[in-house]
């Protein structure tokens, strides 16, 4: 650790044992975070108008894998990486399980794709053909054993599935038919198997999606099973709706399987988390808090971006920094204070209870963190100075560039 | 009927029985069609910045059902009044009943209070203090007994518990208390009576509300049990949330109970329904026609609106007469076409069996109806005419007008 | 004229006979409406997340004209494609000028497109690079010498300039640069050509977009030029934002220019114009229809839309025939009992005032219209029936589809 | 200055001269800071469903500016009071003013109200009544004489003018009365005199406000004069709206008069500055900043808020504290690298640059400056400890407390 640093964080230190924070505590509860990468989050992205190519980009799962092995190395917390299928497909899931393993990595969430065959121009699971369904529950069974392959024990599902016109469909036929394809698929993972059903607002479809808010994942997981959980993509929600209540909703319900970390300031907008509201992303992580220390509460913390115009890899160390720093405020919550105001309706109190752990400089802590966990204390300066972009670069120049499709 | 209007009817008549529609069948449904107006339509409102007195304005709740009772007689469908207490607070209840009844009118859902009163500054039944909880317990048991004492089988409860500041209070604590409270309430109600649990974005907490989605309240109805539903007011939803899916999911889920109707553009305007998107309205109705079908559904259909700029009596018929011309519009879709259209997957043909039911000018058709069941083909003009208002503000110059308060 | 056709449209004619309304001087105005139609309406389109090929869609911009030729064949009255390019560039745009007319058609608006490719990852105009800068003047430059050689009047412009991230650049510095590269280009269009700037919230740009609004693109033009006019496409504002007032404040300074029509539930999901909300449709025209009487001004009205996963001339077909029914609808409304209504402060009168000619069922009178103009009474039945669309499916199996890009 | 502040305080200072900053210019911004508090913010407010009276609330213009004393006294940047006419009627205004003057503060924007009289039903300077747009003329020109007398240099004004309903009335029209109106205004303000106009998205008008948004306030602005400058109020915007760009467009037009300070998630929801998102805050005073350099910019900053829950003056005093953060973290920004990564066309660069700034824990500093200006390190609690408020509450149990009326 260089010598500012030592010095700030003995300053931090210092001011929060004042506080009387126990500092120990907080960097043990900042060591076991984990985030999880997502494989499509180093492909080229964009938006319907443009895809703007990187240098560098890879090619195939592996270097991705690769990338994500470099996100792992600079921050210390994101040993997983998601795979999205047939984004990811390969001929021997075994192959890259250990290729991932060789990288001190482990492969995370199985992430089916049911939007972008021709096939679902109507629907996947909801589609009025019944063959179209078929093939969309075929291709969901496919995932569940590629989960079993590479010994992961989630599958995480957003279904693009809904209607562009009034009339176009019927909003109940199609919510029977996405339960019968799910129970199916539902019934066919292994024990230890959770399905994370994942909401959102609009787009691709405009009129009506089939799972467009948290109720409406929320019941399907009801009538498939315990094992079926509701999915946060913190982009996926109308304007206004507070989505840390809806958070403490689903934990209260013993629904919430997992994050799709990002932010947003219009709609779906994929940008780095913390990049617009970095206090919401606080509160977010307040909420989760208590909730982790129940034993039996098991949370995906997965991060699905699209860096479309900044360098993918640097984007992704910033955002697994601002993750780490919103869950070092949270955990400087005086939650002894927080309880005692809000018990004498004391709200200008209970609310400068936030205010006043939210304000904190975190970054020192954060930075000795990573430093203890093999990282980087500044990740983004380390990996600029690595080299390594140059040199994938380099060797990546030949061939075509991953992509969503 | 006029010449006129008979005319446009029989074109009418004919133009439908041409494209294969059972107008007597029609004309039974548009019948049996029930709105519910709301005391508190008659008496003054306005927004926080300020109330614009009306002359003639009731003022008391015998007042308000006579204002009500204009409406029924010149729609037709109006028969059923709902109370809110305390601002309908008599001294004998069965005396207003009494009275309702020789209006032509009966009593319809008791909507409580628990918004106005200084011990509801953190909210009524999530109150933090266990001592507001009781008083916010015990006004809706009195409200339980209200409702009996009227004959009415409906209690009818919007909570304006939530927040205004990050922190305030805990999320799950509220919830755990709002459902302690409305499950003794529902505890005591009679067999045959039923909650409707209203839900609302904002407003008037600004940070958080307890029930602030269909989802929120569909999971406290699921909690609490079957008699327990959710009410949907039309301009309770974020913007751009398709509210006929969520009525839709509704019925599917079993849980539809009523309709606060009214329009917004904005947030919670309260304008007359069917003045900002008359197309919303439209297909809210077909998502409910064949569900009314069913033998075990009943909804209720209500009016909640605020006239703070238009007269109340005439914006209230226009709303009924708005309703009525959606009923119409939803009776005369082309199911047959739609279910086919929808199997073959031929979006725009689907989507076209709606607009030719919506295209079609009902006027004539709603017109001869009211005028079958004793109402005026033209109610606002032959209101007007009537010099009822004239008299009312003549008879209603001395005491105090009602308001909300 | 079919007997049916024929009855209905005389019983239309009795009834607004009896509200007064001149029906000669209404179809007048309708014959003499105009839409243009887009040639990218016609290729393949989608969202990020996938475009979905449709079969006979057309392989160059003489194919696009066929089909556009067909909407103006089925209703009378869109006898102008927009181009855009470079998707539209030929070798010779004499020769695709000769082609339209030998049509009946004509080349409109030519569109430039500043967003696709690699050099626009940070903006066009507005981007630091001056060499990019360079680079997107000259593309508006060569618009304007191909709106020359085709004799089109109208310069469209769409930028999609703005940045993803909080600090990304400097607003005002972006904006400087844009008048600049504007100027230079204003500088450079012939007397008779004017520039119409378009603005939209967000979209590719998500954190702030350069033109976001009708006030940025005014001032814009304020700086211009006189020649320099705002287009309002109907999906590109914020939720709630009232588009009928912006439509009359643009009027009022003399600034608007063109439309593009479409319509939206959420964001620019470029749907149908007038499937969502037909209503503001309506109020649209009702907006227009006193300013087009004003000698000075010239209006373009085009459709922008996105048939992604409906068939697209079919769609485009539908989407005129909803435009003729707003217009003719706005042309029945009671100017003078609106005034009336007006001038007496009469809130409830002068509302339906428009839900009396909101509420008139005009479909005879478009179908006979279009048949005066030599369309088609059912204009999509039409179309179905001629089998062209089966037709060039066949002829245009071979070689690749258009869409954007 | 208490020994754990010192040296939090030279720990900030150190961190910051490495870092580069000129700690002392940074502190010469601060103290130069300046927020004026209005007094209805000192009085009872609430929503349209409940006002919760609190102790201690001042009962008439006197006792609001003893209020306002405090916030100043604990602060020591809100040395300004805005007035609100008539709510702050007095007699004598020499004497309101001489007495603000013995509690150190001075009168500041003068706030006429046009919406709270029976008579602006249907619009102020916008009705289709020439009596009431007279009466409301005359109001403002006694605002602008009162402004006289208490030798404030602003006129504030807020329009709550619009309509509810599609139809009710012309846009245009309206338009050219509330110009009218307002050149009548603008032309007896002395020369010295600046009006400030405020626009609003909606409420209390339902379906169009005549200044919805900055494009609508500016172009009015432009037909008045010089010293006609737009108010941003910014809770006033539809949702997604960026503020910031906003602010920095008007800043280049010369036209941006001063702020209305508050926060809101969903609407006008007049919440503690700050307390929703403070990023926005910090990256509105980011556009600030170089723009203050400006000789020739002046800027109001006010705050505008409606304290319904939490107390008063509290509130008001942590608002203020926000905004000295905000402040202080805007004056980190280390303007040379933004310039640099912004020209390099770095984006992640660029926005770190400004992250850098905002991480920072600025409360040290900003209590040492507070103590330097005589005010407190902790305000709230020192506020808390003087016992004022027990003091006023006993003293004020009295009479009527001041409220919106």
């Amino acid at each position: 650790m260089e010598a500012a640093l030592r010095q700030a964080y003995e300053a931090f230190g210092e001011t929060q044992a004042e506080r009387g924070v126990d500092l120990g505590a907080v960097e043990e509860r900042l060591r076991a975070q984990r985030v999880e990468t997502p494989s499509w989050g180093y492909g080229n992205s964009g938006t319907r108008f443009a895809v703007f190519p990187q240098p560098g980009v890879p090619r195939n799962p592996f270097e991705k894998l690769q990338d994500a092995a470099q996100v792992h190395a600079h921050t210390g917390i994101c040993p997983s990486v998601a795979l999205h299928i047939p984004w990811d497909r390969v001929e021997d899931y075994r192959e890259l399980a250990d290729y991932a393993a060789s990288l001190g990595l482990r492969l995370g969430a199985i992430n089916p794709n049911l939007f972008q065959d021709e096939e679902y121009r109507l629907g996947s699971v909801c589609n009025p053909d019944p063959a179209v369904r078929r093939r969309a529950t075929d291709h969901l069974l496919e995932c569940v054993e590629i989960a079993g392959e590479v010994k992961s024990r989630v599958l995480s599902l957003w279904l693009a599935d809904g209607t562009n016109y009034p009339g176009q469909d019927s909003f109940v036929e199609r919510r029977g038919r996405m339960l019968e394809c799910l129970s199916e698929v539902y019934g066919r993972m292994p024990e230890d198997m959770r399905l994370l059903l994942e909401y959102k607002l609009f787009e691709p479809a405009f009129y009506h999606t089939d799972l467009c808010d948290w109720g409406t994942a929320l019941t399907m997981c009801q009538k498939l099973g315990e094992r079926a959980l509701v999915l946060v993509d913190l982009g996926h929600h109308a304007q206004g709706v507070n989505v840390e209540h809806i958070v403490s909703l689903l934990l209260d319900e013993g629904r919430l399987g997992g994050f799709h970390f990002n932010n947003r300031k219009y709609a779906d907008d994929d940008l780095i988390v913390g990049s617009v509201n970095p206090f919401e992303l606080f509160l977010i992580y307040v909420e989760l808090l208590e909730a982790e220390e129940n034993p039996g509460v098991r949370i995906e913390y997965m991060i699905d971006q699209a860096h479309n115009i900044e360098p993918k890899i640097e984007a992704m160390i910033l955002s697994v920094m601002n993750l780490q720093e919103a869950y070092a405020k949270a955990l400087l919550v005086d939650r002894e204070a927080l309880r005692e105001a809000r018990r004498s309706g004391d709200v200008l109190s209970a609310h400068r209870v936030l205010l006043d752990a939210y304000s904190a400089d975190v970054r020192p802590l954060c930075a000795k963190l990573r430093e203890d966990l093999g990282g980087s204390a500044d990740p983004v300066a380390a990996f600029r100075a690595s080299g390594y972009l140059e040199r994938v670069a380099e060797e990546r120049r030949e061939g075509r560039p991953a992509g969503w499709g």
